[in-house]
């Protein structure tokens, strides 16, 4: 089991990372993603499933622009969990989950994903701690299911940004028209709930490292695509898959 | 009714294109595109559902990525259909395509579609001319039902190759290691029902024409990428859309 505190974690990139340095050898590393999905989707033997988690105005949504965008959308399903519909109330926390997981060749991203459902619930008591920690076994099943019996490799993202940067972005998107419609009032109440969203977070990283989290310094944008595109090419690396030959 | 003769059409470019003014070109219209898609997310008003069919090796997937490969995948959603499953077979041949009906603010791309009920069931003699008429309504009904009932703007692509360069590929393509993947021995038997797949084809233009097709010259990737990239930049210009204000 690990321990991980968030507020000993650095936001923003060790010192000696350059900007403009790392942005180009994040073009580099996205090229080579681009290749590597093809042959991800051509082998149809592995899948990759891709959890993105954070607080609001962590870059969820930037990240998955910057990284998925030079990717074959035909091999890339992006999914981003919102409140749940009735339909979706009406069934365990899992099911509507399950649905999305990837085929085999498929890289799924999910934007949010099961785990709001012992982060957003706890924070507002619609969930209580023994009903959590039950969750969060079945998240550990649930995962293991997938990863044993799917050949699916899954990767969890959490992008840890500090208060202030989120208050920042959440704050300068008020004035900016291209981005006034993602943000509602409702998300500065949100953030005054962050100290008790970072300890329902631990928790998560701490029961539910089977698969194990990666904590991504997130106030710097471009550090944050880094970090993430090179996990994943890491990963597809790993996989040394080969283009198979004609069908039969 | 249209009534469009495929041998008429050409398969290439008239003169006076040239390719890499083109392709300067068609960056220029994915630059803009990748902005118009983030308004069509934002506003959530409008939808867009692109279905893409074409002879095998007409160039499809390659369409898929040189178009869609530049948008948020977060909004776009690539849809390719193969031969339906067991389950899909024991409901009717619409159900499968419905599921995947694009949301408000996304871009859906069918890589084939509902039309393959009328195209390789006919050339295989699955389906007779009497169902495959009736089907024919239904398809009109069903694009009716998307398009006035959940502002779906619906974009029919056929991609029109020539039968010498479909041969041309397919050949180059069992030499390729990073393509053979993709073709089968079955391939070759297909493209000598070239007529009879052409001659349905013919029948579907004329019959589902409510919503217009678009034949797209396909021999050369760089001009049909052009065309369709063009079409989908006007349709989106056309929704006039704007950034809406802070939720509620």
């Amino acid at each position: 089991m690990s321990t991980i505190r968030l507020k000993d974690i650095a936001t923003t990139a060790p010192k000696g990372f350059k900007k403009e340095a790392v942005k180009k050898k994040t073009e580099a590393i996205l090229n080579d993603l681009n290749e590597l999905q093809n042959l991800l989707y051509a082998e149809a033997k592995n899948s990759l499933l891709i959890v993105i988690q954070g607080m609001d105005a962590a870059g969820k949504d930037g990240l998955t622009r910057d990284v998925f965008t030079s990717m074959n959308p035909q091999g890339v399903n992006v999914k981003p969990f919102k409140e749940p519909t009735l339909e979706e109330l009406s069934h365990d926390f899992l099911w509507r989950i399950h649905k999305d997981a990837p085929a085999k060749g498929m890289i799924q991203v999910f934007n949010r994903s099961h785990y709001e459902d012992v982060l957003v619930t706890r924070v507002h008591g619609m969930t209580d701690d023994k009903t959590a920690y039950k969750r969060m076994e079945v998240i550990n099943d649930f995962e293991k299911l997938l990863t044993e019996h799917n050949n699916t490799t899954i990767l969890k993202f959490y992008l840890h940004v500090s208060h202030e940067e989120q208050l920042k972005r959440l704050e300068a998107r008020i004035d900016d028209p291209r981005k006034m419609w993602k943000y509602n009032v409702k998300d500065f109440e949100e953030s005054k709930l962050w100290d008790r969203y970072r300890k329902y977070y631990e928790e998560v990283f701490h029961h539910c490292n089977h698969v194990p989290w990666h904590i991504i310094p997130a106030d710097q944008n471009w550090y944050k695509s880094y970090l993430v595109a090179q996990e994943i090419q890491k990963t597809l690396k790993d996989f040394k898959m080969r283009y198979p030959g004609m069908k039969k």
